[in-house]
């Protein structure tokens, strides 16, 4: 395989996988100390193309420089983030359970340890050129799990795409990692999509974006002859509930705050908050007030590409084109290469009368719901359930008024904020990248944070092997000093 | 909801998922210990029962009483078990990430724990009436995790059911528990547990029995609008792989061994051993008489039922309508009601050229594949991948030789056994009762021990969210002193 192929044909697809499997069967028995290692020269890579990289992701995403910047930070933290979980080690879940061979039946001696999948599939998101993509949080976390990866690399920054696998490339041939322990194939038709799926080797699938291509994927790989877990991550409207303590108190605020985070980047991001919810009061006309006057400051700015221009302008006019939708913002023209924000606003009824107005329009936009009461509040919020974050706006007053809500709101969504935006997604262990259906299609899995590794691995048991063939995280001495349940104990 | 209804309708459906939707709201806010009392408690009220629950089921499922005995042991064991999981309760994998304002950008307060996901509808076993069926495990972690339960009573032992239900009935009325966070339908026909699975309030699926059953759930769950999980537990055949030198060693008394666990329980364990691999010596043709003589002195016994007994004759008639296959026990006549072990035996070419030989006989018998070389042998248990255990009678000359062999094990089954027999299911933390596709749907969970409860839970970030609003899991102070990552660090 050279260091990045144009993929037709099944063969040629046959091949990538075949080899993807040669290699994880070497590649998952090195050691987790060496595969640390191996993560951190391939940040080192990443750092080491300096200003090619970020001009070059420029030029194909219109991300400013200091974005660019920062999320190239990002992704070789998370490098390191994972190599710091491979080298501490507790995450393998090991248990050990002794023999007592003199209970009736005789319990004999168990030992149980995570171990990788097998060779995973990685489609990137067009947002995120390096967080989650090539390098990104789902090859981080498959490469530290001891699987091997093959990128579909994402046709909108295909020259970024090949700058990232040529630096892992050279962090394979540093470390002497088995050559195809990750390949990056290219290939724009859906075909190669699909047909990656579902080659026999494939383990798992790893994949960011649209609802109907993260469902479509699924769907291939839930009608296998041997079905494999996908974990998509796919739109979010991200609701934020706008309680009416905290409008009566902070009403400007709040809307200064939610104007910056509407429009940050574009409104490109995953868990850009799409959907406001409040009661009518006078507070909340302060609120609308602040917001418009806010929103309609913001330069029009250029989108990651036309295509996505495209289809926010499509789909905020299927959004205004319901007849009791208002557009509360300056009807300012778009020119021909920008995006200009937009705050939209219905009432609850209408809301709930409307599906279309629950769909993610991904851009600078967001849906201002303006309910009569309390329980009108919660039936618009419960109607979008399936969410990455909800986020509740709200007082001491608010929340004991109706302590009801935080609970609601984990039915509701992976991440639950109070009193903050849910743009800016922190990379820790507490961290959960997920959520119910749409959100992803599996909400007890994350895909940002040292978990996200949990979804390429499988407990094993071993039961009455003898020490010194045990792996060293099941050993009885504990040689790798990791944390463990004992005899059902926990982290001994 | 009747303790107990035959549902026949979609309406009727919709109302026990409704009614089962509406108790989970409930239920899942009881505190942890609460629930574990509760659990306690059908545990008491099943072994209160008494002598009237061992009897109904001898009736139904031809069990001795001894075995009844053992296994409801097991299951008010595992009720117990999860109750000692809630009190300790370290499992729902707490985590807690300080805010750190000075940081640019500055980091969240940011706190992660797993909470349940619906309620979950629980198909049970034929072959365990007790501990994988109404009661069983999948019901106690469903129930430990804080979801409601919907249990489809198995038709082969209806009265059983019924009577462990009533239990769970008097278990919830006991401990003031949400009146419908168990309930039992009853449903003949295929239609009823489709129709409980496409529902739109169910939110997880338990299965344990045949291929064909859970495959056909696992389809329905993935087509639906909102797909979600289903763990079914499939066939198994459990190869077992007979080295050269444990043979030369050990011959008669592996064969001892083996006779005891292929024909225990009338062979219907899905952990029962029914494929042998061996290479062919001197050792292995002591190996086969030994086994041969001890399975022909097994007198016929009653299976489960009349429809178990049909499949069996067929499956193993199957199995040696293929040309190359030979019976080496005795031609004994099956007479009307009873089923008598069968050892087959063929040459690892043959094998691989017969798929049908792959396929689980569920009873008491196993096929011997004697192999030419090593590399046939590899070629022979590599074929039949996917399975919920294998096992390796080797001593350490067989392991020094064949270093690979256990490190290949883990990528056939999810436990790996060496020199031990399969049957025989511990309950522990190190417990994997699960396993790569064919044997499971989905080989990230166990269906045993602790870490079953896994399937019915997600995580959810609260972040920045005051102390006094949090769970208590995830309180400052720790409140529950329960086993935490805080900042990173595992388990403090």
């Amino acid at each position: 395989m050279s260091l990045s192929s144009t993929i037709t044909s099944l063969p040629e697809i046959d091949q990538v996988m075949e080899q993807s499997m040669h290699a994880f069967l070497e590649y998952k028995k090195i050691n987790p100390k060496q595969r640390a290692a191996f993560l951190e020269r391939i940040a080192f890579e990443i750092e080491a193309l300096g200003q090619e990289l970020i001009s070059t992701t420029q030029a194909e995403t219109n991300l400013p420089e200091a974005r660019l910047l920062g999320e190239r930070g990002r992704t070789t933290m998370q490098l390191r983030m994972f190599a710091t979980m491979l080298v501490e080690g507790s995450w393998v879940e090991a248990s050990v359970d002794h023999a007592i061979p003199e209970r009736v039946p005789a319990k004999p001696d168990l030992r149980k340890m995570l171990v990788a999948l097998g060779p995973v599939i990685v489609f990137g998101a067009s947002n995120f050129p390096y967080a989650y993509s090539t390098a990104g949080g789902d090859t981080a976390s498959a490469l530290a799990a001891g699987c091997s990866v093959v990128v579909k690399a994402h046709p909108a920054h295909i020259k970024t795409s090949r700058l990232i696998a040529s630096a892992i490339a050279n962090a394979i041939a540093f470390c002497n990692m088995p050559a195809n322990t990750f390949q990056h194939v290219e290939g724009d038709s859906f075909e190669t999509g699909k047909a990656l799926v579902q080659q026999p080797y494939t383990s798992a699938v790893g994949f960011t974006g649209s609802f109907s291509g993260g469902r479509a994927l699924y769907d291939y790989a839930a009608a296998r002859p041997k079905p494999i877990p996908v974990f998509s991550e796919m739109g979010s409207t991200n609701p934020v509930l706008l309680l009416a303590d905290a409008l009566e108190k902070n009403a400007a605020s709040i809307a200064t705050q939610y104007a910056g985070s509407i429009t940050l980047g574009v409104g490109q991001f995953c868990t850009n908050p799409g959907i406001l919810i409040a009661i009518a009061s006078p507070a909340l006309e302060q609120f609308k007030s602040t917001l418009v006057t806010a929103i309609n400051q913001v330069p029009a700015s250029k989108m990651l590409h036309q295509g996505i221009l495209a289809a926010y302008q499509k789909n905020r006019s299927n959004a205004l084109a319901v007849n009791a939708v208002r557009n509360l913002t300056s009807e300012i023209a778009l020119n021909q290469s920008d995006a200009t924000a937009l705050i939209a606003h219905v009432s609850g009824a209408d809301f709930l009368k409307n599906e279309i107005l629950k769909e993610e329009v991904f851009g600078p936009y967001a849906i201002l719901i303006e309910c009569t009461d309390i329980d009108e509040l919660k039936l618009v919020w419960n109607s979008v359930s399936g969410q990455l974050t909800t986020s509740l706006m709200g007082t001491d007053l608010d929340f004991e008024s109706h302590p009801e809500l935080i609970e609601m709101a984990t039915t509701i969504a992976g991440r639950v904020l109070l009193n903050g935006v849910p743009t800016g997604v922190d990379v820790c262990a507490s961290m959960v990248h997920g959520g119910p259906f749409p959100a992803t299609t599996d909400s007890r899995f994350t895909a940002v944070g040292i978990n996200a590794v949990k979804r390429w691995v499988r407990p094993v048991c071993y039961q009455n092997c003898p020490d010194h063939l045990l792996p060293d995280a099941l050993k009885e001495n504990n040689p790798l000093q990791i944390k463990r349940m004992v005899d059902g104990n926990p982290y001994q």
